[in-house]
């Protein structure tokens, strides 16, 4: 399989490095605009090959084209790389808006083409645990998704805090909790440069379920924490914990009714506390090996482009209320 | 000068033994519906006098009312008190109602009496630092207050979260922005009994500013932090620290725009941390002396009336907007 | 049953509190040479009868007598406690010498009466969960136990850091561990008042296992923290810790051998990580029944005076090992 | 300047890449006995040479030699280089003895050779910061240097735990406190291969000084903290912490005698904290640029053959008290 990576930026370099060491690519092309970085990325990479234009790419004998590219040119770009067959990995946030991605979701179906979303995370040793524990139950019905990624992180962006940071975030509470979102509240400020640099969202569901994120550019310590809180035991992921990242409290309320008693009793539960040994593979490898497993044996992806899109409709919605003060907008 | 303290609950007996402990108290009486409860502080506080009802207290020649009962019954209790010339104290929250605020800080206003509600934190040697650091102009303009106040809470309530935790938070916000907040939003589920046991809440203000809580009853960690960022410093208060508590980043960022280019350059600016030694005071005993020595010398609480009211405001919309789904409720 | 206890000061106190609240006890009696202390703790605990003097307590009818008074009188004042056929508890260390323990525990015997002392660290739940778990063999064969209790911590002291502090972890090590050490060796420094406020204690056993203990007044942190390492799990015991006290790591190294091959390969083995949920009851009233049910059902105390003994052989050699720089003292 | 750089093992890699980017150094090259590794670091820096042999490397026109080989091989290779009038970098430790390490002083001293110890440590921001604070005298006198490095990290070893982990820490000590030890006692214990694995070790000073080192490579957690206790303030280095490795502690201790008060009275003081703002730069590359420095400009390297023999002097002695179960061994 051969793979031409295009936008040799902050991330790209790690996609080649990944797909250099993946079993079944026999080939990695890159491209980027400035020679400078194709340069760069030669020396550190001997035996990948360079394109001179986005249309040799096109052009070429690639089966797929990954593209770490500003989010602004997922949608073109991906385009015009499905409209000449090639399979797709797009780095995350997949477009910007849900228009761009459920066009390319349509056209790679037609083309039947696999279409994926690099959200890493949801490779991690820690995500795929937490999942297998929520998904067997053992965590009771989910009560709320509480998310915090902050750090003094501001550099120059063209998208706000939400669409530079969130899509972690939701792509995690995408793939764990596996339900849709209804509506979508969002406040923010900013203060540097004109765009959010500090933004709250709330992602409501049917159920009596919330997630939350705080997203910060402007915070003075760096927290990267998930809280996941459920009827029979709490999730805590602490993503800045050099060990022990995932730790699982059997920790719970129940609440009893008793007869002539008209106000419910409520009592803690708190057991132990566990942590669980996670798989520490890089997870940057897992998703390149998933997107070849894909496009060579015809399966879906981990994070297809439905992935993409679920975070991109969220993404999208929460620029809308951030625009009306917070005002609560639904998801169709 | 004499003092009454009724209700005598989990808050009312450090309000005793602080009592008994301030100079210029010459004597303490107590009441409670509950006789055990009456007995209980008797044994513990040998020197106070005990009521047998309410109109007793009302009739007696205390000076002073300290009210630490259910926030329903704050209202008609402290009407009484101020209408037999009592000064009073409240629990927080003030109120159950912006209204009832309103009619008691008039109450008391007409009648020349001290009205005070025990804003505890504020009077932590941690808040005072804070507040000192931020009028000072030390950090800069205000970009932030971000506050988490969670962990396995939930008991029996008449109350949800925002009304049981909340007031901690939103009075030191008060005491330490002092600014008039111009709208709130806020969202939550409940699961237990009812009523909210997961929280967030967000307060608008004019400038671009923005104040926001996260609320919890059912965390399985327990976190007490409030992050200010500011232009120049930012502050992080752990209340969980067992020292250092407060700590001080001299980190921030700075854009430039340079003539000819169009986009702003953004740098960070990472200095020193320092965290300054704090005074170690009992908050409850200075709140005491406070309320001592306006009723003695006549002047203003720290947390007066007005400084409740602050608080209720916020609640009383905050529920508006949790009723409706998370909309944005403005302040008049 | 009925209780003296003598000496009033810093932990006296707790022992009134426990004793009067401990079923089975119907008389708590109370002597200092103090008369304010008395009357301190006549005021807290107004069920409490005082004496006078102790030759009043030794002629009165209490079962037992409970020494909270200074080391050095241990001895003087235990003997005559137990020449009156009292029952004794005394506080940690049991006494000033070996010599001194030993004359206690044979006049305890010969006159069947109880002698215990309060290794109060004995009675909390992390303590008696851990020697659960090495008991059981859960962690393999013991390799360490390595020990810190530092802080800022030194005030007026007629003792040295090691006999004020030491005796908590030498306890522990003691209950823990149920293993005769052969040799200690001990330094340390002293920089305010001419006895030793930094000591470094390593306790030798004839197997392969250490146990090494660091004992500090001068240390800007407070840290009190015991690793436990074995074949098969490891331990850390981190009191500092609000919760999850206790943390059982399973991690490993393993050793193998293969043919043909000189050096030895040697494997990490990195599990789960758990940490169980502990007793919460307050060590010292669990301390206290088990004084109680001792006399009162004539079996052993948990921490008899043989507990003592070895505590104090370990600083008595200390001491040796202190003033003789370094120097490594046997123990018969 | 041209450089040769011979050993290729797990830190050659990190030599070769800072020299390789080191001005004033125009040839890096590299020697190992397995050609594998020189293919290998070929491949990741294309810009350097191979040498076939340690003669032929000799026989060359490098200014200077990198030995980055076992310790065993320090003395005969580095003593071949100084005879060929090659300058000498070291890794740490120096050499296998204290006479090894005398030789090698002379040798390069009678020749006017630069010889230079990579303590690399000692280029730490975190490190110089410290040793700027103790040399200005803001803590006061030193009182104590306690060191902790432990976690799981046993593998192949040739050396014990103290020679793989202390020249670390004894590097920083004789850096930062520039005292000539006394004595030195160790004990320790060995479980998997014969050679120590947890170690415990004393440094002797003959002021009121103590230096002391906890080397594990059998622990469950990963700390690496060094606590360096003053008359006025206090230091705390945490090596773990991703921020604000350095903290300064404002906290002593006072004592005073009041005339006719036989005993000493002792007050603690407790004032801020605050944590300096550390330089980043990584400390390989300013030990590189050090030694080209000293070279080029013919004067002494930071870290030389003395401070090489200091750490190499308490180790040997160090091994010795091992050997004679903790006996302190006398330095000369």
């Amino acid at each position: 399989m051969k793979i031409a990576i295009v936008g040799i930026g902050y991330w790209g370099p790690n996609l080649v490095r990944n797909f250099v060491a993946t079993d079944e690519v026999t080939s990695v092309g890159c491209f980027d605009l400035s020679s400078e970085r194709l340069k760069f990325i030669k020396r550190r990479n001997p035996s990948i090959t360079l394109f001179n234009s986005y249309d040799e790419v096109l052009a070429s004998d690639v089966d797929a084209v990954v593209l770490s590219t500003p989010v602004s040119t997922h949608y073109p770009l991906g385009k015009m790389a499905l409209e000449h067959d090639k399979h797709l990995l797009l780095e995350k946030p997949m477009a910007a808006s849900v228009r761009e991605c459920e066009e390319l979701i349509n056209l790679a179906d037609k083309r039947n083409l696999v279409l994926m979303v690099d959200h890493t995370f949801v490779f991690t040793g820690a995500v795929r645990k937490i999942e297998e524990i929520v998904k067997s139950n053992l965590i009771g019905d989910v009560y709320y998704f509480d998310s915090v990624r902050i750090n003094l992180g501001l550099f120059q962006h063209d998208v706000n805090v939400l669409w530079d940071l969130a899509p972690h975030d939701l792509s995690i509470m995408d793939y764990i909790l596996q339900r849709k979102p209804t509506a979508v509240s969002s406040v923010g400020v900013h203060h540097i440069n004109g765009i959010e640099d500090v933004a709250y969202l709330a992602v409501h569901f049917d159920s009596n379920l919330i997630a939350h994120f705080h997203i910060n550019w402007l915070a003075p310590v760096k927290i990267r924490r998930i809280l996941i809180g459920g009827s029979k035991q709490m999730i805590v992921y602490d993503d800045m914990e050099p060990s022990e990242k995932v730790r699982i409290y059997d920790k719970g309320v129940e609440a009893t009714t008793q007869e002539g008693i008209y106000s419910t009793l409520v009592q803690y539960r708190t057991g132990d506390m566990y942590a669980p040994k996670l798989d520490n593979s890089e997870a940057l490898s897992l998703m390149a090996q998933d997107f070849v497993g894909a496009v060579q044996r015809k399966h879906k992806p981990t994070t297809d482009g439905d992935a993409g899109l679920n975070v991109v409709r969220i993404l999208e919605a929460a620029d809308r209320s951030l625009r009306n003060g917070g005002k609560v907008v639904k998801l169709l």
